[in-house]
């Protein structure tokens, strides 16, 4: 195992991602403002490259390739984003991708992975076990495996997302991030503890699947079955080795919200704020909703993770 | 009436909006890219305040009220997005205002309207004439009446928008704006003319409501019946005093689309750049997918004009 990444890893990372990454944009909502009587900050990785933040921790990882990994390609196991991500970054680098998806992944992840060039192999999420698919696939082909989260360059990449934010709104009083396995969370703790110390930083998970909050709250990493969410990208069965030690240490506690919050968090950003938000990426601003009450007149972050919902999907779940 | 306005106003205007407007951000795809052979940029005006680019006029207008106007306050007939925007505009300066709104309006327009503090007054589309109800209001009250887009300080207001997209992209090969009453579009053709002068210029209209293509090939102001479209941001009759004269000698061409092709843009942005549009600010994307053709390699300029559509209808629209 490498070293835990630091800050340095982040922002060595942000360079690498300059001309590659969008700089996504910061919105605000006087409407949200209201409902919520604090400052909210919507950082939208919603219109990162292939709508979601993934695409941050998978360029900077294949970044990093030698000329032999280049040459072999990559492999890599995702409920959806991140497989994207790295078809996308293998795409624009000029090597070959593998990527290994469950079955019940949207259309839309499926189609667009491929669309990016990747070769897609299938398996059942219930029943297979994606991370032996994946190392078998690498040790096969020679393929470096980059897993969706638990890995120091995906982990550094991910972060430069929250330290965008914070150089555009100055210290923050609160950071609310998605949490599935950890990448996210943890690459923005670092940037949080860096750039605004004072910040408390907070992971959110589904309620069905909150294995984060009880490995945050027992000190060691549990693990669960596959939780039924709508939040198709928090489907994680457990932290990582990288993910939990710093969400550990810098991360101040992790909340949880019902797949309902969810959909109302959806209904809010797309009557409101006019986006197309996937369940996953509602995460943050749901959490914020339910602890208004100790947000009173304060500055917080918010990370709007990913876009990528099937359009009929989008619309059945507003319909409720 | 006063002279038309010029290149100078309109960069008076982006200095009155410092701090107020918001600078929208200008998104790529790729997708769009590849479907049409060219290099698409799109302004977001949908991300604007209130959700539409109406705001820039709007605000630019109430700022240069003397003190007894804004005592008196201000009076605005508007199918929708002028509504909220003269009504947030007179909010944020301080001043009282009283918007003439179709019944048949959006009700998520209303509702935004009233939210911003301003009275609502309704009236029949189909049968009352709102320019004289609202001149009435203003001489029986001391109202300044600011229409929606036949003024030349709207005009410069909405010009912003195209003078910061070209601010970020540089020179176009060809723009394309949505057209109803004008404001937009000819203030949209003076930015055009000053930052890109080879920049083709085009308006597009709904083809049920195509009098601005008839009067810029006539050459004189075509009055038509209330078009019924989707696009209910470009319901308007007829071109005015200001806009036409602009448009006629600033702009290259007036296109149309089908109702069809708006939803088949409104899927198109939900879908792939996750983005709730309403259906009058797809007119200009429309129009680019259709001459594709005369396209080819070109760098061509976008303005997504609105987002404020009822979810309901967005959903209904899109189901088809």
């Amino acid at each position: 195992m490498q070293n835990l990444p630091t800050f340095d890893d982040v922002s060595a990372a942000a360079q690498r991602l300059v001309g590659h990454a969008h700089r996504t944009p910061v919105l605000r909502s006087r409407t949200a403002d209201a409902e919520l009587g604090a400052q909210l900050f919507f950082k939208c990785e919603n219109l990162q490259r292939m709508g979601a933040f993934k695409f941050r921790g998978a360029f900077n990882a294949l970044s990093k390739f030698d000329a032999q990994q280049r040459r072999a390609g990559v492999v890599a196991f995702s409920s959806g984003n991140h497989a994207q991500a790295i078809a996308l970054s293998a795409q624009l680098l000029g090597m070959p991708a593998t990527i290994v998806m469950p079955q019940d992944a949207p259309a839309a992840k499926i189609a667009a992975t491929k669309g990016y060039g990747g070769k897609v192999v299938l398996y059942d999420r219930y029943t297979e076990d994606r991370e032996q698919i994946g190392r078998t696939l690498a040790e096969q082909h020679g393929l470096t495996l980059i897993p969706p989260y638990d890995h120091p360059d995906v982990i550094a990449g991910q972060g430069t997302a929250a330290m965008e934010l914070f150089e555009e709104t100055g210290p923050l009083d609160a950071l609310f991030v998605c949490l599935g396995g950890g990448g996210l969370l943890s690459g923005s703790a670092l940037a949080a503890r860096a750039l605004s110390p004072q910040c408390k930083v907070y992971g959110v998970e589904p309620e069905a699947g909150n294995d984060g909050q009880q490995s945050f709250r027992s000190g060691s990493i549990v693990h669960i079955d596959t939780p039924k969410t709508i939040a198709d990208g928090a489907q994680t069965q457990h932290l990582g080795n990288y993910t939990f030690p710093l969400i550990r240490r810098d991360v101040d506690d992790i909340h949880t919200v019902s797949d309902a919050e969810l959909v109302a968090g959806m209904r809010f950003f797309a009557e409101r704020m006019k986006l197309v938000i996937e369940p996953t990426g509602c995460l943050g601003f749901a959490a914020a909703r339910k602890l208004r009450a100790q947000l009173q007149g304060q500055r917080v972050g918010i990370l709007i993770s990913g876009s990528n919902v099937d359009l009929d999907r989008f619309a059945a779940l507003l319909a409720g």
